[in-house]
């Protein structure tokens, strides 16, 4: 079926890159995109057009790093390093996703703030709990999130007789939980918590699944000096951080680290030669006070950059908040530099945030033929009285800056309209 | 006519500490705060009793730095340096200002997004505009905004044509500015844009002024390295850029200078000495580039030290917004200094957006006995579910990191009442 879609789009194929189609068309048939074109093409004159009128259409979001369980303590412990977070905050507000019926209620209420938020494809931890896992992929599936979540491996330096693991009870439950995903949008992703979190034999039965398996892997990196030393301890044997994962075989193609604050040179060598993308995390850094990612020095030696929102060391779910704090953070570390290394651009931040994860997910760039759609409508009416007609670019930038959820009319998840308010 | 308010009380009285009061009663009469009290004393008995249940009664903000007439760029040219920014953004935007009309339907916006996001004493800059700049005072004053505005003084180094003024001009335009202000709420402040704007005839001609009436006077001070240089090179006599206003009589009790980032220790110890005090605006530090204020060292050496906005240099207006950016840069900071320095915490950033900035006007601490009540009431219902029940202190810390302007429900100002949603 051929539907077309009117209205002016923007979306980032390439890192600093807009295209931009002033009322343009974009033409879908059972979801995929077909193309967008500045005039309909006569093969599609009879399609139905859902014309959004001045509305600008977007790339939707995508979020690579966040914590489910840590939903009901955003805003809270902000003041707390890392360690102490973990301890204090984190640990016992996921024990809590034992209970499969509080997690229904908190995994409804983040995914439809997801979806009101622009964002379509997440890749996620859950808490170590199976079954509030498959609740929280069933939820997301339900409320039209894509993408992947994980199970939380944790067999050491968790919150014994809390939040920890047997390591045998980790790999039993690790095989359960696969064996028991069955969501059309929403995949399983190996997720052992971070090194300190996981003993060697575990780290090696994960290692044998992943592969088995053909799954993909998440975990943290290089997050914080305290955890890298904590690292270099456990692991005397390797020089880096990275060699930890490489020596159980979690360290490949598509694997995805969170952080990679402290990752040096090497690390981030090793990062573009498996194909490891790394998850800028803006506000988790700052507000746990990790430390200002050198994400030009990344991009500028081909390291796969995309963006997260961390929640809850980040703050803010909306990942156009998180686009805006990658800015901030890119200029504080030019400060940091002397000036002397060049801040993201708003176009820039938008790639990271929206084509540089999509493509996580086999997708092409910004608005390409072939992919199933992920978008959003947004109605920027009722900011603030422009001094004067603002052109297309002056309004991308000022709604990625100040707009919130209620900017948001629609949203198109893998080739559906999963949510609309006209 | 007395008047009780019930609720959670919370006030910074004093850096860095919380007065909490859980459904407490805040007595007013005729405005004025009588007194905050655990049991409702009995002399009060039959005084009517507003009950806000279990929503937070905080503070309102203090918003000591915006330009009114950059709202309608919020959040638009933010990837230029500070000189090109005013030059192709601000100046344009603000020379419309020249139309009162125009002025009205944008003045009156902004005022009601302040009180809508519980902002209730401003120092503001208009443009150079005496018409203008009465309709913003008018409208400030109708939405229930107190404190000060300025017409702006710029006679040299604007956009001659556009946004400029003669010295003569500028001098007798200010009078007649100040001999038409009649607003009740809303008081006039001498405003010179910054030194590269203003020769020096007539910063003669402010000085004089500002003594003659007994005005306040509010600038720009060390914001920017550029401008810094710039300014040595205007007054090469001078061996810091404060010494530009203290040669004209313009450094005083009170005179409030924006930024500060790159103060010194000898410029901060002349601010301390003569009363000035400074206004961080942390957005608008990082989105200019401007560098990181050091607002833990002027806060140990004794600096007074509040908050702006500094829309549309920041782009955020919201003040709790700031609050937490205020947060992230002393965050930064930190981690520029290589986790040497203290970060804000929520309490302490509280207290700078709130009593800090609030006894500029003359009012105490926190919720003062004497003073007239400038409130906001916060309904945190709809924030994402807690792990559990939240102490105040947790649920006063999530409010300020993810309050929109939907939760607040009322905003008292000057002991009035001036919005409500119930």
């Amino acid at each position: 079926m051929i539907r077309v879609l009117r209205g002016n789009l923007i979306s980032a194929p390439r890192l600093g890159k807009l295209d931009v189609v002033e009322r343009g068309y974009l033409v879908l048939e059972d979801g995929v995109i077909q193309g967008v074109f500045d005039k309909l093409p006569e093969t599609f004159a009879t399609a139905p057009v859902t014309d959004y009128g001045e509305q600008l259409i977007l790339q939707s979001f995508a979020d690579m790093h966040l914590h489910a369980p840590q939903y009901p303590m955003l805003g809270m412990g902000m003041d707390l390093p890392l360690l102490d977070w973990l301890n204090t905050y984190a640990f016992p507000t996921e024990a809590r996703f034992s209970d499969p019926d509080y997690a229904r209620g908190v995994y409804r209420s983040l995914a439809g703030e997801l979806i009101a938020n622009g964002t379509t494809r997440v890749c996620m931890f859950s808490s170590l709990h199976t079954e509030s896992t498959w609740v929280l992929m069933e939820e997301l599936e339900r409320a039209g999130v894509t993408g992947y979540v994980g199970k939380v491996n944790m067999d050491r330096n968790g919150a014994p007789g809390l939040l920890q693991e047997s390591r045998s009870e980790s790999v039993r439950e690790t095989i359960r939980w696969l064996d028991g995903c069955r969501f059309e949008h929403v995949k399983p992703i190996l997720t052992p918590r971070f090194t300190p979190s996981c003993s060697n034999e575990l780290m090696t039965e994960l290692g044998r699944i992943a592969a088995q398996r053909g799954l993909f892997v998440q975990s943290h990196l290089s997050e914080n000096r305290d955890e890298i030393a904590w690292v270099r301890r456990l692991h005397p044997d390797c020089g880096h951080y990275w060699e930890t994962y490489d020596k159980f075989g979690l360290w490949k193609d598509h694997t995805l680290m969170a952080h990679c604050v402290h990752s040096d040179e090497a690390e981030r060598a090793a990062m573009r030669r498996s194909g490891v993308a790394a998850v800028h995390c803006p506000n988790s850094n700052v507000n746990i006070c990790s430390g200002v990612c050198p994400v030009r020095q990344m991009l500028d030696e081909d390291v796969w950059v995309t963006l997260g929102s961390d929640i809850a060391g980040g703050d803010q779910l909306p990942m156009y908040r998180v686009i805006t704090a990658a800015i901030r953070a890119s200029k504080n570390r030019s400060i940091m530099d002397k000036w002397t290394t060049d801040f993201l651009t708003v176009e820039e931040a938008y790639y990271l945030g929206t084509t540089s994860g999509h493509r996580y997910f086999g997708a092409g760039e910004g608005f390409a033929a072939g992919d199933r759609l992920h978008a959003i409508v947004v109605d920027d009416s009722d900011l603030p009285p422009g001094g004067g007609p603002l052109s297309l670019i002056q309004r991308f930038e000022r709604v990625i800056y100040l707009m919130s959820s209620r900017n948001i009319t629609a949203v198109w998840s893998d080739g559906r309209c999963v949510a609309k308010k006209m």
